[in-house]
């Protein structure tokens, strides 16, 4: 995630950033600007198409459906949102439940359990770190401290749920945690998996293919045919004109596209990395 | 649910998938055309209407209702989503659950007891494919594991947990389970009818009748409608126009339709195979 | 609520059903194009105002506000879809909840306990069937089977509950169910009353007035003025015109009416006897 | 809350109930007329501007922007809505925990134990009767029953609340109640003073007053300037034209303005004498 | 935040408030002021274009994209909104934690156990005056009451949290407080690090950087060329319209950047001083 203060306008407004819609557009630009240019030519030059002809009429489609995508548009723009910001709150539960876990684990173990609290103290914050890798395909516990026999080749969050499981109910036969504690326990220890399945969902279910084609689809139709009708009213400024409609249509688009897998490493994904750290530093503070 | 790479934007606008809804409405396209053609022919060439007919100013209901049809097909839209959403969302819970069980019982029970362990590891992902069926009306149980006693002409879910239920309560019973650990498993225990509960709501529920009968009607009349006014201006090129006009709105309706019931074969509904083969490798992984 | 199938347009487009507001509207379409015409009547062939009237200009207020009045409409659809949904919810919540609290007191209850099963195998379904008819305004107890003394004349949900939960803190107190097991029973038993109060909240608590009144104000005045401007270019082809645009927001305001209390015996309601029944069938299976 | 019969469109289109925004707009309606009279004689008679004078095209700010109004409108009234229902729900909420709790100690107490019992039956409704006055900001304790020691110049609710749980732990130590049913108890115990502290911050927090100042300048400007350009078309039928669309947008933002606090004593508020009195009814009916 | 009577429109109309985006866009007002006048001088005065130059046509951008515009600022001010709104929620419910663990525990500690109800009476609202701080970046400790060893260089919510933790499962050990009053104090216990963390979040995750910049550089571009083709109709007149177009979409960009952090010192923020005296003065009366 890139981190801004988002009240200097001046410098969102010209400098072209390396995630900027603009950058990735710019070959279709290129393409659209030809396209109209020709179609200009095409009309106004080679036809010579008088200023009545019925062609001039078609932009009554893109008055009457110009709400049509814009409203598709939102809608795209909505879920994809929702998406990140779903994903950017799972991780902020990972967080509270990590804290959590160590704050009443603090709390319950006996201050003598060194061996315990040194266990939990590094697997905490490695499920953070496994969860991150494995949302990114990333198969290897590199970054895991401790030695904690975790196989890179099968589910590594549910590997490291598990020794922290086995742990608790281990010291629960032992009697150093009562029932109740126990019991006090449990929401955090659940939370990992459930945090782990609601990211590897976003990861994993992009908005429904028929919607993703059709927005395209219609970008693209809605766009190709505004030179064809505004060419006689608007003859060469129809390319600027073409190019900033294209500009705005497929910006939402692909930042929508961006966005909705939020946990890899485009711009605009979420700082997992940063969180993973904090997790580790701060469990590492109480414990 | 198709597998696809959203930022491929060329294949999307050119290839016209299985699931595309211009196959499906192709047959409409060419009445449509027809009907187009006979209006443009009958008002102009045969009635030879004057172009300052009253008939052209009929556009005005176009322009007025051509906002509470965009609005209406963004109702249809999102509550159609939500509900393929909130499917998803039920299976990734249901992904979850049957991990969280599984690793709760890992960590309960004893090593030795290996008949409630292999029971256990049948039957959790034993639910997810009863309930995948379930919601297919396909009712046999071919493709249940073990021997379970399951009869396929009664509820199968609900069977399946009341299996697993009656297996912990008869181990707290004997005292393998504590008390605080049978209600450590209670979320995950009643969590499964509560999916199966919510899945079937969304299968049976559709978006109300009125508003089906009401957005189809209101989109049919609006498009019958269009040609009679806009060929005084369009002539014949109200062909296209109209077909198109009909493609983006009627599309929009069919797809909210496909996707509003997710547990199908559809060609957008949710990989609920591949969801419950993934959770008897996880849960097989674990215990 | 009406079964249909989403994908038959051609039944859906052409047959007037019981449930459609073209029929309840009927008698106001008739007066509309009465009124129209008399305006028509009025101002073209009476008063002979020439076509550059400045009432021509009054349809700036329809193009202005056309927007705002669409909005508005989303608005009451969302609001009142919203409680449908919500309603379908909480009895889906029911169905949830009477399953889980059948297989758990099936695993609890020692099998010779044939009394205890008996009456909760009766007195699960008779909430929902209490509730369905609490909901109705129908007080009678005839549905309801046993013969569990409840009085008609109070509140038949609340009684059900009660006779349920003092069964279960009996069997408690006999020690047939264990402090923990009275524990995982909670989350059912609490959620049949909040469930209850869910429905009524929905049924008692209709769009604020203020609302419901602008909305049909604003309906109004905004039909009645369209034929004062556009009978300049429509001449008597406004009377169709009014009508149709009438139908449009008049429908929608409609529907929203009919579902926002969804518990009743509209056509679009909730099939609250089809689930109850569901109910007693399934714990029958199960216990 | 005024009761109404949604269905009954005649008398809600021409009576103009106390509530009724017409009623409370009157002067401005007034003020307006004259305003727009003095600009139509101002531009038309005085100045004698010519129909092209370049103020008639100042009505270029009102299409353009006459869409974002609308926008703001609608996030105004969503807003206030979601307030008066998440208030709306609270209150069921209230309900739905008075009748559990009452339901669940009925219950656990054992029948001898009547001083209980009547403590119960009186502090339940107290509770409701309570916070209803609370968020009046009305001091004093004549609607609570009993002899509850509550002193009105502290936070009421709290006291109650603190009352009804200091007697359950009491009984707990007494062992009437054992730690299980305490504990089943508990969230019933904790929703009083969750309810409490959201209505709390329903009434507290208005819309951010950027926001709120911002709607109203911008409403005030659009209006003021809407006669300035259409006064060339329209002539004197701009003073209807303008009172009708400040009518319209004006309305919206008075009844958001009068639901956003749902607690006091409008005709739109929720009914919370009636629910406390219905509280203080069924908990009698129970216990 | 800014405690206002929402009702009183004219002092909200007239008044430029301390926060009012109007003083914040002043200079951006006289530039825009500057820049239309010259592009009218330039192309009416020095380069003399007829009125049917293509460069008046341009405005078809502004009507084609005019919605997606609106669309965008609705978007992003919804998401701001809802960051204020989820803030004031967590807030809220600290105060409900906060009272209803003030209220279990004087119902569950010993009248004579003055120590321990010292402690929870000074550390509760520590809590919350700890996290105000916290959220400000503001590393002090002196608003805490009490002697609490909290070190102001590490995480003071969670040494807060902390402490408290400790000391309910110290009397635990002691037997002052049993088993089942353990966990029915655990939703509250464990609440403060959720509040905490989703603070964090609100307060860490702007709007994705993408979004901001295409947001604004939308804006720009669209206003900037709004003078080029309007000037032909509105010639001087085009500088106010400029303006104030300007106005509206950049005050709601405005606006919705200084409500997404909701914890600052800023006019709209939420009253974090207020909410944690009451906090103290509503436990100090409890405990």
């Amino acid at each position: 995630m890139i981190d801004y203060n988002p009240k200097v306008w001046f410098t969102f407004i010209f400098r072209i950033h390396k995630a900027d819609t603009v950058r990735k557009l710019a070959p279709m630009f290129l393409a659209l600007s030809v396209y109209s240019a020709l179609i200009a030519f095409l009309e106004l030059e080679l036809l010579e198409l008088s200023p009545n002809s019925d062609l001039k009429q078609i932009t009554v489609v893109h008055s009457l459906l110009g709400f049509v995508i814009s409203m598709l548009l939102v809608f795209r723009t909505n879920t994809a949102y929702d998406r990140w910001w779903e994903g950017r709150k799972q991780w902020g539960s990972l967080v509270n439940n990590s804290r959590n876990l160590a704050i009443k684990l603090n709390a319950i173990l006996p201050a003598s359990n060194t061996a315990s609290r040194e266990f939990f103290r590094i697997m905490i914050p490695n499920y953070a770190f496994g969860l991150k890798n494995h949302l990114r395909a990333v198969y290897n516990t590199e970054e895991l401290e401790g030695d904690p026999k975790i196989q890179p080749d099968k589910h590594v969050p549910n590997q490291i749920s598990s020794l922290i499981l086995a742990h608790i109910h281990e010291l629960y036969r032992q009697q150093q945690i009562s029932g109740e504690q126990l019991l006090s326990l449990n929401p955090e220890l659940q939370s990992f998996t459930d945090i782990c399945g609601a990211c590897e969902r976003i990861r994993n279910t992009p908005i429904p293919f028929s919607y993703s084609v059709f927005i395209k689809k219609f970008i693209f139709f809605f766009v190709m045919t505004l030179p064809i009708g505004y060419v006689f009213s608007l003859h060469y400024l129809i390319i600027p004109v073409v190019v900033f409609i294209f500009y705005v249509l497929a910006s939402l688009e692909l930042i929508a596209e961006e966005i909705e897998d939020p946990f890899g490493f485009d711009a605009n994904d979420l700082p997992t990395d940063t969180i993973s750290a904090n997790i580790r530093k701060h469990v590492a503070e109480i414990l």
